[in-house]
């Protein structure tokens, strides 16, 4: 089958060390020499920008270790990989747009360097990669990889409509539960699906497919709430965002939607009065801190990352493969949620 | 494999009817009883509209047409016929905000009415569904029917950045076999590779695959001549745009292009003056169309436009199947090429 990007030529196959480091290695050598066409390179060049921002490369790495749970790396994993990556980053483009961010990574955002149509037109074609690799993939489990991946890219979609939806709403009108699924489907349901890829693509059977993919969506979840409380409580110097940006920016947080359920009427009054202040405020962030810590949200959000956390260990615990074979995934939740604080 | 959409039950089968009236309403039979999930609204909401412009459903029919000229229709035929509906609808909804376009068929454009971020998901998620009907093929055709799509879609992002290209490249740095490059990409192809994966499907060898797709895409070619020379010399009651709109907007089009190589220095001079006038200025379509009668680049252009329909013929011809089975693609060819003049 002819294709329109260099083949994947030298995996490292036979390979017995599936640490995050080991491959997030073997990911970057063959995602980094990934030749794209040279023109038209008023698009090109802005795709190689956008791909150039330094990500974490969770999703792919994920990918990766579920394959590596149950067989030895395989080739398809490696395009599984660069699918939900291509992915990722295409979401990430268009995001920027909606959200007129100027910034990603300390860089400009696509948008800002090159211009809204290129940055949607890069978004469009790196979201048609992301299926030129899936459609590479040679395995028997082609068909029902893709599937999972439809299945989450479709909520991601979803999930980031529900967040403009939700920005657009009177903070009353928003309760956790619908901000937990919005948060779930545009953050968590593409770490859960690129687990499960790679399991599928390692012979998984359907349940321990389920449990790998209910890890990776509950560690997702605690990343979330983490995330949303660094943001507030980090320390600035290990987090590396500006800290009460969310507070500054009147955002809908976990923080925040779960503070008006647990203070008092005399402190969602103060809360109200707070908020009231225009977005960009930043003398609003001392008292609104010290608000969630007076209404202990701050300690309800470390109890609520665990509890996602330990959901996921659990189900972890289900998956049929030797404990040996899961130090990886452990040591990935780890690294993503041991982190700043 | 489960599916988030309603799975095409009532495929006509056994039907020996191929004209495009009859494909076309087995098309749309099916294309409009499709089910989306019903939330996110905003989302959903906007993409019911979207799909509901009335298009000409030429692609999905030339797929079907595909099929039928080799063997009885399949399923797999309809699951392609909707991938490549739902992506010349997704480029369409994204071209709109490229281009600040306000109307489409006379109706507000999706960025319009809704706003640009939900503008941007609707296509988004049209372009996803494209894929999750090709992912729900069943034949064995299914990776080389989706290679097929994939280098044809990647092809009309390409060319609509080649398009923006030139909108801001001054007239004189855009050739005419340039722009033929680009229309071609970002108009004719995914027509060409419509018409090759219903072949595919039908079980076409490579060879009868090849001379469909040029078949196809010079069809397409000679219908965007046409177009463009409508939109200048057109009958204003049967064509259905705002005649003489490409010479308002200062568009590069086939007819300003070639009358630029065919011109007079005298007539260059005049040309450049009428140019020079702002778009959106009236005023200058007499000249212009003067222009263009005197260094007949209006024959020129019925010359072109014949000539590209030959050539598909050509093409056609050499398909190895009975000339009574062509008889479709003949009658859709006409009914594309014999309108508004």
């Amino acid at each position: 089958m002819e294709t329109r990007f260099s083949p994947l030529q030298t995996i490292v196959t036979g390979q017995r060390d599936y640490s995050f480091k080991t491959l997030l290695a073997a990911f970057e050598d063959q995602f980094n020499d990934r030749l794209f066409p040279a023109t038209p390179a008023t698009l090109y060049d802005a795709i190689d920008y956008a791909l150039g921002n330094g990500g974490k490369r969770v999703r792919p790495v994920l990918c990766l270790m579920g394959n590596a749970l149950l067989a030895p790396l395989e080739l398809d994993a490696f395009l599984a990989a660069n699918a939900v990556e291509l992915y990722h980053n295409f979401t990430l483009v268009h995001d920027d747009i909606m959200d007129r961010a100027p910034l990603r990574r300390g860089r400009p955002t696509i948008h800002t360097r090159y211009n809204t149509s290129t940055a949607i037109l890069v978004g469009d074609t790196l979201q048609l990669y992301a299926f030129e690799y899936l459609n590479c993939m040679q395995g028997v489990h082609r068909q029902k990889v893709s599937a999972v991946f439809l299945e989450a890219a479709l909520a991601v979609c979803e999930g980031q409509q529900m967040d403009l939806d939700m920005e657009h709403m009177p903070l009353e009108a928003v309760c956790y539960p619908d901000y937990l699924t919005m948060i779930t489907m545009k953050t968590s349901v593409l770490l859960a699906a690129s687990l499960q890829m790679g399991a599928i693509i390692g012979g998984a059977g359907e349940e321990d497919q389920q449990h790998l993919y209910a890890f990776g969506k509950n560690i997702g979840i605690a990343f979330q709430v983490q995330d949303d409380y660094l943001d507030a409580f980090g320390n600035p110097g290990q987090f590396g965002k500006q800290v009460g940006g969310d507070i500054i920016t009147n955002k809908k947080t976990f923080l925040l939607l779960k503070a008006r359920e647990l203070c008092t009427p005399a402190q969602h009054a103060q809360l109200q009065a707070l908020l009231a202040l225009p977005a960009g405020d930043t003398g609003k962030v001392p008292g609104v801190l010290q608000l969630y810590r007076d209404c202990r949200v701050d300690e309800w959000a470390v109890r609520e990352k665990q509890r996602f956390q330990q959901i996921a260990l659990q189900h972890l615990e289900q998956v049929a493969v030797p404990e040996e074979n899961k130090k990886p995934l452990l040591e990935l939740a780890d690294l993503l949620l041991n982190r700043g604080h």
